[in-house]
């Protein structure tokens, strides 16, 4: 894509008109971190807002992946055009990451109504989070009604992420770990509709009675939305025409007086708002840190103890920010 | 504590004495974020790098809480004095976390050989990870010679945190979840020691089967150092003796040629440097955003989509950077 306004401008018209060459261009921008995915993303953004983001959380084989696949023909059945976008932050080291389920979606992959995208880490949190705020963008843009974004786990990082959606689904099954531990606190709080999958399997009564607890505790009911519980078995599509029912009222609750769907729209900005900046300051971080042999020199001092960490942070602040 | 400089060194020394009271003290100064907490640590900081951080990782319900107490015991009967930090990065809205299973190390309560100090999130994952650091720094600067340092789960926050320790313990259990899935590939790269704990349980031997394959297929024997896997019941204390000399079999690599010491080392330099930038960047972003009516004013544009991220990122970032 040229830096030519005009040459963008037409590049966007495209990415607008749905074209899945071009959305799938915008994407690799993004992951290169090509300067112009700004001006690209920026022109893109006025036309977003429109989609309806769905975010899936869960532990490894809690199902999730087949729950999201069957969520997608659920979707397609009701004429919606649907983008999957898979999350996976849990290797950070080696920039790969297990997505091999993916493998799954491939029923899909002839359906132009379908548009799936896998995102690993790339070393830093925020910049994957920053990925996935502009893959969504994209999507959204491109006019997918509805974007699936399926996460990995359930920890400070997947909370991060799900910051984007506009209904959180937390999926787990019974009888992963011993006991209560398993449910964390974090997960009651992100959870807009829980899904207990393989809910054929005992000790699904008991989860089900461990989370209703918890909402007791927590006292949900209190926000104007009690998170439903819905039962599935995603390998045989039991209870995911409920899941979606569900999802579809926490949607038309948004419209209630007393939901937080203002409020959570304002959030998803700051989320995006923020990824993008703390993604740039902490690039400018690594500049200033110097190249390698800088770098390095100024660590084996660190270690020897002839500087210390607050010295030399003080130093690189001083040098990267205004007054 | 007193800004004046002498104040400070007195203070200091005190802490260098080892007492308990100040310690304390300069925890909660960090905790609440005190400018002098900063002078404070800086003159401390010369005086860490002696104490032996081991980091004990592992899901909730893995048993790493009566582990850690074991290990506290064992190190205790050594001679050693010890320090324990457990950090649960899992409930990043409410600002608290369920440390209720500290409880279990009441028994340590009256021994003045065992300090515990547990850390809940501060909201961001920067935070957290700065305030483990100091504390860290602290117990080393007051002599203690083994730091245990318990985080809860396996996601990126703590792959972060694990970075400070110069051994990483990774916890598992036979059969939690159902397949190789569970044991992620980050998991497989922190990991200097596997626990397989609750080792009386069935599945144990193949849980450690598949350990195996997974460092066989990562040629981890190339690395100089294949980490072992050690079966543990840490409610009767079973293993703990071989989990103890399996960390001091890690300690003594690093006296290798071929051993990763040196790097992890500088690695935890680099770790504490890039946590306190990191973290005072977030801050002066939060402080650019402006206060509350400001920043709810430019959510509602951006909601409103009147302007994008991408712009007021750049704004942003233009008034807080330097050219």
């Amino acid at each position: 894509v040229s830096t030519d306004p005009a040459a963008i401008d037409a590049f966007v018209a495209r990415i607008l008109d749905g074209s899945v060459r071009a959305g799938a261009r915008a994407m690799r921008l993004v992951d290169d971190r090509e300067p112009i995915a700004g001006a690209i993303l920026d022109r893109l953004y006025r036309h977003t807002g429109r989609a309806r983001v769905i975010g899936i959380t869960g532990n490894p084989g809690s199902g999730k992946s087949t729950l999201t696949d069957r969520l997608v023909a659920h979707y397609r059945r009701q004429g919606k055009r649907v983008g999957v976008v898979a999350v996976d932050p849990s290797s950070p080291f080696t920039g790969g990451a297990i997505l091999g389920d993916r493998i799954r979606m491939n029923q899909h992959a002839t359906d132009p109504g379908v548009f799936i995208r896998s995102l690993a880490t790339r070393g830093n949190l925020g910049g994957l989070s920053r990925s996935t705020n502009d893959v969504v963008a994209i999507l959204d843009a491109m006019g997918f009604d509805v974007i699936l974004l399926e996460t990995v786990g359930v920890g400070q990082d997947e909370v991060e992420i799900v910051k984007l959606a506009h209904t959180s689904v937390v999926v787990l099954v019974p009888g992963l770990g011993d006991d209560i531990q398993a449910i964390k606190a974090g997960i009651l709080e992100i959870a807009d509709v829980f899904a207990i999958n393989k809910a054929d399997r005992d000790g699904a009564d008991r989860t089900i009675r461990d989370i209703r607890n918890l909402q007791m505790l927590a006292d949900v009911a209190a926000s104007g939305w009690t998170p439903p519980i819905v039962r599935t078995v995603a390998t045989t599509d039991e209870g995911v025409a409920e899941l979606v029912d569900a999802i579809a009222a926490h949607e038309a609750h948004a419209q209630d007086a007393d939901s937080d769907a203002p409020e959570r729209l304002r959030r998803r900005e700051a989320h995006i708002l923020e990824s993008l900046i703390r993604d740039r300051l902490v690039e400018r971080m690594a500049e200033a840190l110097g190249d390698a042999p800088t770098r390095r020199a100024l660590l084996e001092r660190l270690v020897a103890r002839e500087t210390t960490p607050y010295a030399e942070a003080q130093r690189v602040l001083d040098g990267l920010l205004r007054g």
